[in-house]
């Protein structure tokens, strides 16, 4: 396989708005480590993020956390999986030693080193992985499908916060990929109604295909109409929608707040009807322990992707950080 | 409506194992109270307890208290209901007043009174039910389904203490009503991979008729074959059941002991997995908050009833008690 | 007892800002209602906002919702409690019927009553109170401390939302006396740090004398020297204390947010933050099942009383309306 | 400091019991491994076990698993700690990528290694820790203390487990070293009252003399007179503790199964009483993420350790497995 001359065209940030799809090494492997040939790889927030220098990389760096693809080749000391295996990628390497991963909150690591920000990443046909952070898939499973299981564990690990239970209704703000995997698994955990709200109508007619039901954002009317839900996500980080949220929730009821917003940005809120109401505000940030539930709930054909999914070239990636594209999700799938 | 000579044959018990179905006066009702038109009362274990001599209950006593109607007449405080209202009955009267109302568990209550057991039940074409035991119905929901509301109360209720999360794999012990039920509200959490286990063959051919996966409770190589569920329910109450359940559960799961054993029945269990696993035994009994939940699910129509549930007459559910006929779920129907 | 000429002197609200001490006629009791003669009662903030009209109350009433005393008389059903027995008075009566009492948080009683508020309360010699929101007392309590039980009751639910663990640091903003018991209880609790937060020097005297360490709130550069802590509680309500709190507060922490704001006052906060670090925002409003417990640890003596509260008679309690005078707490001991 | 001949006198069990206090050779350690000069060694219950050869160990190998000391030397990759350090060793070495590491249990690892059972451990002059399991002490800890931060940390597991509230009664069965450190950090927890139960009077004396109640685990009419305890803890493993815990619990509560009893050992329990009372019974094995808080309860001086522990010399250990010698927790601190 690795014979010859190889195509190793990677997708390399350089600096800030400086990028290169070069050939790069073929990675070398320590005794722990994996050699991943990349099937697929999705770009998401993040992604744009490093590119546009708003978010700490290692320049260069290959960018690309979200992806799966097969063993190529594994460490000596790997017992865990062997070539040929496919696998799916837990990009965030954490230390053990700080207090965060010693007293319960390991996805909350203070010296995180991840792949495809602070390590060479999944856009390129090959990645240098440590077997602590591969996940051996059924042999069965789509391996474009897989490379969001990092996306979808996050949404799992926000629903495990938010605890949902079924015939509850939740709605959901933000109708990005984000947003409709959000309410695709709350729906799956039994909740009697969901809504999602979204400024876009393209997005809001996905989600209605689905099943759901939407409301445009803009549509102030309706929305002050929304009220006794018991449960409210923020998956869009933008505009009222946090007090947005506060208000439609009901007494007892819990918010998740699964949204990056701009680092330092302030929001108002209401905290009287945070007391009075006794509301939950929850963060959820990326996830500690629901990657392998996530390639289970993926591969049970649970999870509706494709209206949600474009497959695109490892060349079209920087028109999604530009802006000259638009998409729910893009992945680059690898011939 | 009411006028004129009524009918309001009731299944009276007696004593122990002395019945009739015979005329009682049409109920009076207090200030606070509603009399109720029943549509239809389901029949489960406990009624045959009663009938028995096995369940304490103040005889003679119009049983039933799985039921269901509309409102006929409300009291002068009643403000919640209006005559012609659907509604559902919560059978269990809380005092309010005791240790277990007071700190958190209203459904462990130390002097529940409950309709059909202390007090006239649904099995009667009327029965006064105080208004805080009365839930309303949408108008859509349809009255027969809706007298099986109090057992998927407690089925809920023992899912919310069990905590089900979307991706997981859960067995459950008994084909019954209750645990067809509970397989079906488990998958309806998201649960991945839902397996009933029951010796009948009839029940076993319904729940694989509605997706699930069966085992027969006889084949012990099958069950010993079982493992690294992360929860398992006990809805037989039976056999070595509750032990098969501490083998079958993976390290950190969950056992959910929802069927009544044999008061004062001992049952051997392994205490040394239960700590070397990290397994909680979780104790399941009625329920004091999902009612309303129950009824959501119920008319959202996401409970299939129909395999499950036998329309019965007032004169056949004696049968039911003695034995001579067996029914997954009997429901008494009222003209 | 209850012969001759009785002195019936109660602390009215006629109308926001309008009060008397004026005789009232000797309540009548119903069946399940106990005429209890108020031993102590004391004064909160809520009485405050009544007297000034900023709180919905049902004028004219006599207010007082903080109380204690002895039974005098029991209707005709109760059984619970016989003359003579030592009670607390728990003054919120919830419905049963709304659908925050129905689905898990009577607290959050849709149509909750308030003796005190909505019904005459404890600043009068004679109070009548439903059987449901009377807690016996041991025949050792000391009914002044025992008029405290309810604003122990909320911290103790507040607590309990939070759920500090042995070894914890906590920080409590504000040293009023409902931060001053929060205190007391998260050390109760285990918590190995526990720091209060006040403007003012007499209340951090209070503190450190108690055994805490203490911060003026206005000492900037000490407050920003603050961080890591598991929780952070907010009993000021005031200023910038949210966002202190989601600054000080770990990664994986948890904020408790107690006190009342304005009802519509807006309050910054950065989301990003409580994202980034998971943090969780927790609301808490009155207690739904805390009293026994409350009772049980005055009783014990855990909780030092003396140097927060100063016994007061009732011609006294406008003063501290007004602000003529400042008391950490008042009560009112009755003859 | 390692220069010259070195006493590296060592407790080795080379067989089941065929043990020898030898030489061994000083440790080499890699790049992330720390090389610990022991200061002090807790003998528990595991250790005589291994002993025995009734609980799997890697012989020859080196035990004592509960240890303290100082760093002598830092691998190269080191940057947590440096020379002169004082440490506590948390021994379980967990592998990271089984399905318990992954799925929120690590303490419940698969491939669970351990230092003192699987590798050398703590009952030699010097060990090599990897860093993994190195945590740092403050400057003021005591070290022959700080040995036992193991199985304070276990307890403190069990407890968070359990969820132990202020005011709340619990009973604890069980008065060796874990029965007696768990009803302190209960009582730290809040627990208004706080019963130890043991057969012998010795170990009664000094719960009763740290202000315990205490019964004699003999006086069957007392243990029946108990009734109504929120929570209860087996810490005895022995007997009929189990059922006798879910006897003396209330409606509603927990208990936790903290005591290892014979693998395969069958007990009976009676399943009524658990789904009747809705009881939790709630195992617990070792400790994911206690260490830190331990190690802050023990440097705060909120745990008495004192009247439990016996200084011992490495030649007195055989003793405590033989049977020779007992004592309620034997440390051996090194010279
Ligand atoms: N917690 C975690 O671990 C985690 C993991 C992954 C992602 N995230 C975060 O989750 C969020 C969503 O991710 P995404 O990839 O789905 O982002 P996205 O594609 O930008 O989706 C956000 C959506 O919200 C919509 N929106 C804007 N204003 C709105 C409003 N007022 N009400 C309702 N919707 C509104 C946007 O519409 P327009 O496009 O028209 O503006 C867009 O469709 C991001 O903040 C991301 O950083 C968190
Ligand atoms: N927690 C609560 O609030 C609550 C509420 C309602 C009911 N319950 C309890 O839930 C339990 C189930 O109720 P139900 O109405 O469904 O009772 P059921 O009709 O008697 O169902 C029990 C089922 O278990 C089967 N079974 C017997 N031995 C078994 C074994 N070894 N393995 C697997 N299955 C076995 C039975 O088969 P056969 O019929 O062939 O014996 C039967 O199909 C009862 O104990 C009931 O009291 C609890
Ligand atoms: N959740 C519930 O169920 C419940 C129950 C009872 C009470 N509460 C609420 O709890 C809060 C406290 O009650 P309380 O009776 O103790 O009120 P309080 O006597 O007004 O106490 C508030 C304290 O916070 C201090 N403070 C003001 N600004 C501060 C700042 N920036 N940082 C730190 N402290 C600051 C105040 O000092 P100054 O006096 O000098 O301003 C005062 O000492 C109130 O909001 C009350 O409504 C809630
Ligand atoms: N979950 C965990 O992570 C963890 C960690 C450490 C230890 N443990 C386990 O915790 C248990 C206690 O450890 P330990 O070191 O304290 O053991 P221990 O010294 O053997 O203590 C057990 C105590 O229970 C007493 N006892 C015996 N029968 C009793 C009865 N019927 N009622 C009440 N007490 C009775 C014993 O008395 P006699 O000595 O007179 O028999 C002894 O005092 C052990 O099973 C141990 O394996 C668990
Ligand atoms: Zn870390
Ligand atoms: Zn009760
Ligand atoms: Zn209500
Ligand atoms: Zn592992």
């Amino acid at each position: 396989m690795l014979k010859g001359k190889m195509d190793l065209n990677s997708f390399v940030v350089k600096a800030p708005q400086n990028i290169a799809i070069e050939n790069i090494p073929l990675p070398e492997i320590g005794d722990r480590d994996v050699l991943v040939r990349v099937a697929a790889c999705g770009i998401c927030g993040t992604d744009r993020h490093i590119y546009h220098g708003h978010y700490p990389a290692n320049y260069p760096v290959v960018i690309g956390h979200e992806f799966s693809g097969r063993v190529e080749r594994a460490g000596r000391e790997v017992r865990e999986v062997t070539p040929g295996d496919k696998v799916s990628i837990d990009p965030n390497i954490l230390c053990g030693t700080c207090s965060s991963c010693r007293e319960g909150h390991p996805n909350l690591c203070r010296n995180m080193v991840a792949l495809g920000v602070d390590l060479n990443g999944g856009l390129s046909p090959y990645c240098r992985v440590p077997v602590s952070q591969i996940y051996k898939l059924p042999p069965e499973a789509d391996l474009a499908d897989a490379s969001l299981v990092e996306p979808l564990s996050c949404v799992l690990h926000g629903v495990d916060l938010l605890g949902v239970k079924a015939g509850t209704r939740v709605v959901i703000f933000g109708g990005g990929f984000i947003g409709q995997l959000m309410a695709q698994i709350i729906r799956l955990q039994g909740a009697a109604r969901v809504v999602l709200v979204d400024p876009n109508e393209d997005k809001r007619a996905i989600a209605r295909s689905l099943g759901f039901d939407t409301i445009n954002s803009r549509d102030l009317r309706q929305l002050e109409s929304l009220a006794e839900f018991d449960a409210s996500v923020d998956c869009a980080g933008a505009g009222k929608v946090l007090q947005q949220c506060i208000e439609i929730t009901r007494p007892g009821g819990k918010i998740l707040m699964f949204a990056a917003y701009g680092q330092g940005q302030e929001v108002a809120v209401t905290p009287y009807d945070i007391f009075r109401k006794q509301l939950q505000l929850i963060g959820s940030f990326t996830y500690p322990d629901t990657q392998s539930r996530a390639i289970r709930l993926l591969t049970s054909g649970k999870i509706v992707l494709d209206p949600l999914v474009t497959r695109i070239r490892l060349d079209e990636v920087v028109s999604l950080f530009t802006g000259e594209r638009k998409l729910i999700k893009g992945v680059v799938v690898f011939p």
